[in-house]
């Protein structure tokens, strides 16, 4: 076997931030970055990932839903039965998001890739880096739609879902160039073969301050939180601002917000609990009227599900009391729920022996956000890397951050894990 | 003197009430009145009230901001130095508003100039009644825009004001038909010689439930309570909805829920106080984003300007309380202040003459909302006879609504009135 790969590209890391900012160069928007899907800006970051991925020694394609899957082949000797390990994430973004938010789970894999590729090292297995199109949802409302294609797990009735533009999904496609040009058939037949997977691993940012605050570059994820979604209607009755007693009035407003602070204090009472009212609206407000209307989402996750739906169950009867209390109504639609998505044991042990060679603490953590390898857990085994995120581990957010160090000490471990990685043993 | 020219007319009331329905089906939305200024809904409903003016025997003029003046004119031994007490109210509407706000004020007055005129009857004044083109502020946020005319107090700053549609006033004005086109020497020219009034009198919906509650048709208004509007801007860390931990997070919307529920806590400690947050967003919000800004309107009101402004400082200082408490800015621009407008005793004791011959109590309140005569108080005397508010008090609401009963006496009293009205005495 030769010499580490990356002790002789001890830039990589560095490397890696550096096509981070490329790519962040196309945006939809002026001063920041927001990359949606299917706008040019998301045509141009995929084709220049395809350049990156080609560029580093892997067979490129483009499925049905705009994924990007680079190949990077296996050792001859695997044979034509040759299993695939698959790693990646989404290179769409938020609004005005972060610029390693998903890209860091495709740029880091590229890299690393190139590396083994210049070093003349192939693996026993095809080892295939996913750009996945979509997984924040921003466009059509509708998160996790590359994975799930890949899963074979996407819904046609999505196709008709619009964007605020009025351009539905189906049309969006159709005009998109992208094979298939958005027949549900062929969205259905990029679907990949459950049983030529070994497993999905993703390295991701961890979006958070866990591992900033312990100090470690790195952490291993145990599980990936469900999350419960919901839009909720209050309302009042809208009247004058300046004649109604405060004692005669059904502010919608009013009730909203202390809807609000009980969300913020009873998912404060679980550590691992955290509950987001990041929508909030009065329809057409006027300073002089009291509301009549107040609308707000809800978003609440837990490392458990028992937890948050506990959690969901006090809230949802705070909220009947509250809005009970005031006279006002209050309308809770439920957004369907996303489960916990547990990690795989062997493949976290594989993650930790690579971490322990190097000195490294292999900190488990749960993820609190949603990542594409919570759709590929339908289908095959997940395993996820996280990397230190800076500023407070804040993301969603132009201020997101990493450092060269730890996206070095990554790309160094994925390597370790792929030269090493063992298939599950009793597959 | 004639019999009283209202007991021939039992139907009165109804009348009013019916022109109110008429007036309503001129509107800027299907299912509902709105009647922004200078809309085609607002110019058929100025048209008409015209119309209605010159059938009751009136001389009726169209100002440059678009206000129609009617004119009955004083009894012949009056002679040419005869003086105006002026009546009116203002005829747009707030948006899905109610159809007796402000205009009230104008179709009674011009029913009992009708059977005034019907009976033979002149006064030994001219009475003015005015249709107030503007005081609701709906499309141009800009308040009492044409009393403010009529008071010589209009800001010629405000033809730059830009309506939703980027339309200006000044433009708005120049497209409309109106003397004077928008020129700004017009609109000045417009202004009425406060020399020329004997005082200012207003009819206007209580729009608030004091004398439904006490079982009274009819009260007597002390003064308009000033207010005081604030736009407050909070900003926190927008960051990721499932990875920041409750105790690490500058939400901005739990920030505003927080300050909202102090104002209405505040202002619920004084009976003659109201505070009002009718504007609140968090600007572009996602559902798994933690807010980085939430924006809110504050409207305070309070029958004495001191118990208004202890209410705002108590309110100012706990905003930043809170701000800081919970590591979030907060932003407050403070909107001019209104003060109180008082009403002129010697007219309010006119109307409780009238009130108590007629064996009604001349029950006195104060107005917790803004009405014209508040501002036409900087150029002359004014009072106010407020009319019970139906269906609990409510006001800007369809829902909004008073009797026919209630309007035959509040039309019946307004002749008492006019017929035994004595100009001020040191006048």
């Amino acid at each position: 076997m030769p010499a580490s790969p990356t002790a002789s590209l001890p830039s990589l890391g560095q490397a890696i931030l550096d096509r981070a900012d490329q790519l962040a160069r196309h945006s939809d928007m002026e001063g920041g970055l927001t990359c949606a899907y299917l706008t040019p800006a998301h045509r141009a970051a995929q084709a220049l990932l395809a350049e990156w991925m080609a560029a580093a020694g892997m067979d490129v394609r483009v499925d049905a839903i705009g994924n990007v899957i680079g190949r990077y082949a296996a050792a001859a000797e695997a044979g034509p039965g040759a299993r695939v390990l698959m790693t990646g994430s989404h290179f769409d973004t938020v609004r005005n998001g972060g610029r390693y938010d998903g890209r860091l789970g495709i740029l880091l894999p590229i890299a690393v890739v190139d590396a083994l590729h210049r070093a003349g090292i192939r693996l026993p297995y095809h080892f295939e880096v996913v750009a996945f199109a979509e997984e924040e949802g921003l466009r059509f409302k509708t998160s996790f739609l590359a994975s799930s294609v890949l899963a074979g797990r996407f819904d046609p009735a999505l196709l008709e879902r619009r964007d605020t533009a009025g351009i539905s999904l189906g049309e969006a496609l159709a005009g998109s160039g992208l094979p298939g040009g958005g027949a549900a058939a062929a969205l259905a037949a990029a679907a990949v073969d459950p049983a030529s997977l070994l497993g999905f691993i993703e390295v991701h940012i961890e979006q958070g301050p866990v591992l900033l605050h312990h100090g470690l570059p790195l952490g291993v994820v145990t599980q990936i939180a469900g999350s419960s979604r919901f839009q909720v209607r209050v309302g009042g009755t809208a009247s004058h601002a300046g004649t109604t007693p405060m004692n005669l009035r059904a502010d919608a407003a009013a009730a909203a917000a202390e809807m609000v602070l009980l969300v913020e204090a009873r998912c404060g009472e679980v550590a691992s609990l955290v509950g987001t009212v990041g929508q909030l609206e009065v329809p057409n407000g006027s300073s002089n009227v009291i509301p009549g209307a107040c609308h707000f989402s809800m978003d609440i996750r837990a490392g458990e599900d028992g937890i948050r739906e506990a959690a969901i169950a006090d809230i949802l009867a705070g909220i009947e009391r509250i809005a009970a209390r005031r006279g006002v109504s209050a309308q809770v639609e439920r957004v369907t729920p996303v489960n916990n998505a547990p990690c795989a044991r062997w493949l976290m042990d594989q993650f930790a022996t690579v971490l322990a060679k190097r000195g490294l603490q292999a900190f488990e953590l749960p993820s609190g956000a949603g990542h594409d390898a919570m759709m590929m857990q339908r289908i095959t085994d997940i395993a996820m890397l996280f990397v230190r995120c800076g500023n407070g581990g804040i993301s969603h957010n132009p201020l997101e951050t990493i450092t060269a160090e730890d996206a070095q000490l990554a790309a160094e471990v994925l390597v370790d894990f792929l030269r090493h990685f063992q298939p599950r043993q009793d597959a």
